[in-house]
């Protein structure tokens, strides 16, 4: 027997209204009574798996030991795995389709692996496979009530496991940073992919550094000027403004003065923003090209 | 005092929003400490007892032994009930309106029900009622602490129970089969109220089957073929293409690839969908009739 | 060390997807693992203090001894607080804008408070604050472990705490009794924010009280007469007509028979009523103007 574990994190693109999600937790409560389901989130939109890969992303370093389940499009011709990281205090539950390397990654790289292959510990559907009810929530069950990784199934190379599709922001031309939105959250801030870094800013830096931001790639995309507020720890944006945060991800976001900077903006996820930091005549960036939301890191307390 | 429980599954029409379910969770945690609130799902739309009743049916073979809440509808001039099965393993408490007939069905029918008369194990309402806050949320805690259900008011012989509401396809004059769609899940899968048997099909059958689908009953309803996928373990549908599969729940849906039958087809719940089998001559079925929600069956572990 | 709690209660503007809810709970889970998270709503509408407010105070009377957090808008500029109530019974949590003022109220009033200032009880962020996270989310553990309100900051008088904003009705000029919408519940039911006695009426009154209700403020404000049908125990509306009702928080809200009130009368959150009673010569209400929402009263159990 392996290791008991007490906590089921656990993240889908089912919808928060969908049933199957209530049939998971009633699945772990069945089978493993003494473990507590944690929703992350069930709002990752179908077949999102990128998405789904950056909010568990933004989420693992808070994450409890214990199982995690992310079901994100997993009725793909994509194998089931378990993935086994920090010196088995954890064990990630999902579609080997990307959605879980980068929280992988920031818990330290996969350890070990298997494929889901013991269809003695699923559970029996009476008709197609759902995969997060037949499969991940009784496996998430059986860890947590000890069931070793290696008896889930067939053992494969961590290296085989699928990489996460990671956009990196490069360096134009003309020396601006090309970028993208990566997130949304519910106040229309629009987070890129790209650390202070890449743009040779850091937190501490302030008043008068601005950015001009090129947003959206469309016949007349939008030309807007934001004031770098380094990581601010309240809306520290002039009313009508646009500013440019270290947001509470590490990450460089585009935010308005309690309004919507995606609406203002008219971005969404995916879609590029070019941005040149007007600094009066200091250095270009340099380290553009390097980030990726792997580099996401949420502090482990552990 | 009865046998204690210690688990309380609730669904219900109030919405993934709503406070009031918060209320419910607040007062089982208060009057029943040791119990634990599943969430079945609160996204069923108001005053809808049969998308409710069906979410049920597909969830309660998985619901572990305890308490069921299922509040949907509840402020109709129905009576508030609760109704043991299972041996006394289960106890479903809710409007009898229909929305606990096909679960208690599935689970091998009612052994005893009460009407929710003693108001004495309520919750008093600074105004008007609200049933699920004060009648079914203190009720669920009392049975997890050990209350009889002969103790929450009167008797009522369980044939007096208000039955579901069943749609039940039926063959046509051409040996078409007409039934309708139950239910459309997160994907946009179209679940009909028919099993593969009512169509002279089985899971194993596959390539060659063709359907022959005519969604709708407008002036122009939509016809189109759609290939038997039998049980499908991932998504197996040509892009481009409508299938036909066995879905988890063990009923027939019309799925797309990576994307919805329902906007493909233009149907919802409710809407009525004829097939023909293209089996090449074959005997035309002859079970269809047969057919309710009733018979959703998922595999009980218990 | 204080006393220990073991459930918090959990409501904010994050939305129900968010991932930043299921962060908090991972939270509390690895910090306070005895601790259970009670999820109130987290679909109060971003920076809506008011209605994070009101719906706070819906819950109050209902949730156990324990922590609360309230997350409504605590990004602007006004102080993180804690504050103990009910003799030490409860301990609310959020940001210092009015969002728990009403609910404080309802609990009895403020008995001690505290800035939540000292950061090494914080956990530390990548970027920016994300309060909820980085402050009221450990916080709230530490309080289930025992930490006392006085080891989380900096004293504050009670006095000093910010009320809420609570819109009183009044009586106008020809004696017709001015109120407004406080929320809009699922059904479309229409909370003013009036008690039955603003209006001289009580629950036990019925049959052929009526009121005429002038709905909305526009060019064309809607004018619809409505039957007072007391504290109902069902839907009791006539179909096509609107009912007025003490409704199960104990205030006067307006309802159709199975359908959207404030769709009928164009009403939402915030929108102008004016309510005239036909008694038949009876005497004027006299009590209007002094209701609020801090006179929301669920009755209390402890």
């Amino acid at each position: 027997m392996g290791r008991r574990f007490d906590t089921v994190s656990f993240l889908s693109d089912l919808g928060v209204g969908s049933d199957t999600v209530g049939v998971v937790r009633a699945i772990v409560r069945d089978l493993a009574p003494h473990a507590v389901v944690v929703d992350l989130t069930h709002a990752i939109a179908p077949y999102d798996v990128r998405g789904g890969s950056l909010s568990l992303a933004r989420a693992i370093g808070y994450v409890p030991s214990g199982v995690v389940v992310a079901s994100v499009d997993p009725a793909s011709d994509r194998p089931h795995v378990a993935v086994e990281v920090a010196g088995g205090e954890g064990v990630l539950v999902g579609p080997d389709n990307g959605v879980l390397a980068p929280a992988v990654a920031i818990a330290g790289g996969a350890e070990r692996a298997v494929v889901l292959s013991d269809d003695a510990l699923h559970l029996p559907s009476p008709g197609g496979l759902l995969a997060v009810r037949d499969i991940y929530a009784p496996v998430a069950a059986h860890l947590c009530n000890g069931v070793d990784l290696d008896a889930l199934g067939e053992p494969i190379a961590v290296e085989a496991l699928l990489p996460g599709v990671v956009p990196l922001a490069r360096v134009g031309d003309d020396g601006a940073v090309v970028g993208e939105v990566l997130w949304v959250n519910h106040l229309g801030d629009c987070q890129l992919n790209l650390g202070a870094d890449d743009l040779g800013l850091d937190e501490s830096m302030g008043v008068g550094v601005r950015l001009e931001v090129v947003a959206g790639t469309g016949p007349e995309p939008m030309t807007r000027v934001a004031e770098w507020l380094g990581a601010p720890t309240s809306t520290a944006v002039v009313a009508g403004a646009i500013g440019a945060v270290v947001d509470p991800y590490g990450m460089v976001a585009l935010v308005a003065s309690r309004r919507s900077a995606a609406d203002e903006l008219r971005l969404g996820v995916g879609d590029q923003v070019v941005v040149r930091v007007d600094r009066g005549g200091s250095a270009p960036p340099t380290s553009a090209g390097s980030t990726s939301p792997v580099s996401l890191r949420p502090t482990r307390r552990d």
